[in-house]
């Protein structure tokens, strides 16, 4: 079982029984993209046929359901799958975080608050961010409150998974393009997408209380 | 720079230049215990002057005075200080850290998910809980939101914190006392209120926004 040299960083990080990727980056990234967008489009379609929902609302639906499948599915694998490096079958998720480690290696090294913050955001998050999908079309009023939830433990996880890899000396990555596709670009949109939505909920929801507060010093 | 044998576990831990602690365990819970207290009941006294403030809110008052404290002084300190561990001035703050490290010795050691989590939760929601205080004395309409945001950046910091600690074999305490009275015992405050704050602002919040929802409705 002594395995490939594995393409990590850093070198000396043990690996036994290490199996390249078969499929290329190529390949990996466009069928990511093509099923994203497969989601995006459908829940676009669909949530336009509401004469209810403003734009605004559909364009967060559809980014709730892309979220949601991606922390259950692909977060979800690999918090569960310690030894995804292994995989020998070509298996899609296994081949996506193969290439991933390259830009970040604690995920093939299982890194303790690495599988804890994706693990965290597969059960709870993934879930929340279906729900959220739901709540929006069908006008719940803990629509903006889960939203809010969600954004802030997506911004929660993100924080811990920089600043751990800060902390212990940021040299995860393959190369600076594994580091600045991967690590900061691809995590990127977890930062911004989370920020604005949680900077909108926030208010949404100061200016529900407000009006409430201002309703019952009326009726006083 | 040998150090003195440290009483942490595991024993293989490596600390050069510890130092043990100066002040007994009495002496340390007991100057924490006196100082909130102190803090508790100048809140609940100060706060009792206003007729508009429930009950209710004081008490909340008298938890985010208490625990902001926590977060930016102890946390704080233990945040950016790597060393406390060599202290031989018996400065209280090296003192408590150096106590508590009995029951999770990772803070000694410098684990990068404690300190991450130690870091945001000191930079991040100590600042955030005293504005909380503020944000009920004065009844701001960001009140509900600004005590949720910080309720759930606890609840996910513990999660982490409890997390990386299982998935790294759970074996940081020098004995089962410590384990139970200090790891356990210690955090559970922090699992508890923060996990009843959050449902009630999240009930507050759902119901203002359904009353905006539904004057908006009769408003059409």
């Amino acid at each position: 079982m002594e395995g490939q040299p594995h393409p990590y960083a850093p070198t000396d990080l043990e690996l036994p029984g290490y199996v390249p990727n078969f499929l290329t980056q190529f390949t990996i990234v466009s069928v990511y993209g093509l099923s994203s967008l497969l989601v995006v489009s459908l829940i676009w379609i669909l949530s336009g046929r509401s004469r209810k929902l403003a734009k605004i609302d559909r364009l967060l639906m559809c980014w709730w359901a892309f979220t949601g499948l991606t922390h259950l599915i692909l977060e979800g694998y690999f918090a569960f799958s310690p030894e995804f490096y292994k995989d020998k079958t070509a298996h899609y998720l296994a081949e996506v975080w193969k290439e991933y480690s390259k830009g970040d290696s604690r995920y093939a090294a299982r890194d303790a608050a690495t599988v804890t913050v994706e693990g965290l955001t597969a059960v709870l998050e993934g879930p929340a961010s279906l729900l959220a999908v739901y709540a929006i079309a069908s006008g719940k009023s803990y629509s903006y409150i889960l939203q809010f939830s969600v954004s802030l433990g997506q911004l929660y996880g993100t924080a811990v998974y920089f600043l751990t890899a800060y902390l212990e000396g940021d040299h995860f990555a393959a190369s600076s393009y594994h580091y600045y596709v991967y690590y900061i670009g691809a995590n990127a949109s977890w930062v911004l997408i989370p920020s604005l939505v949680a900077i909108r909920c926030w208010n949404k929801i100061c200016s529900a209380v407000q009006v409430q507060g201002q309703k019952k010093t009326k009726s006083h």
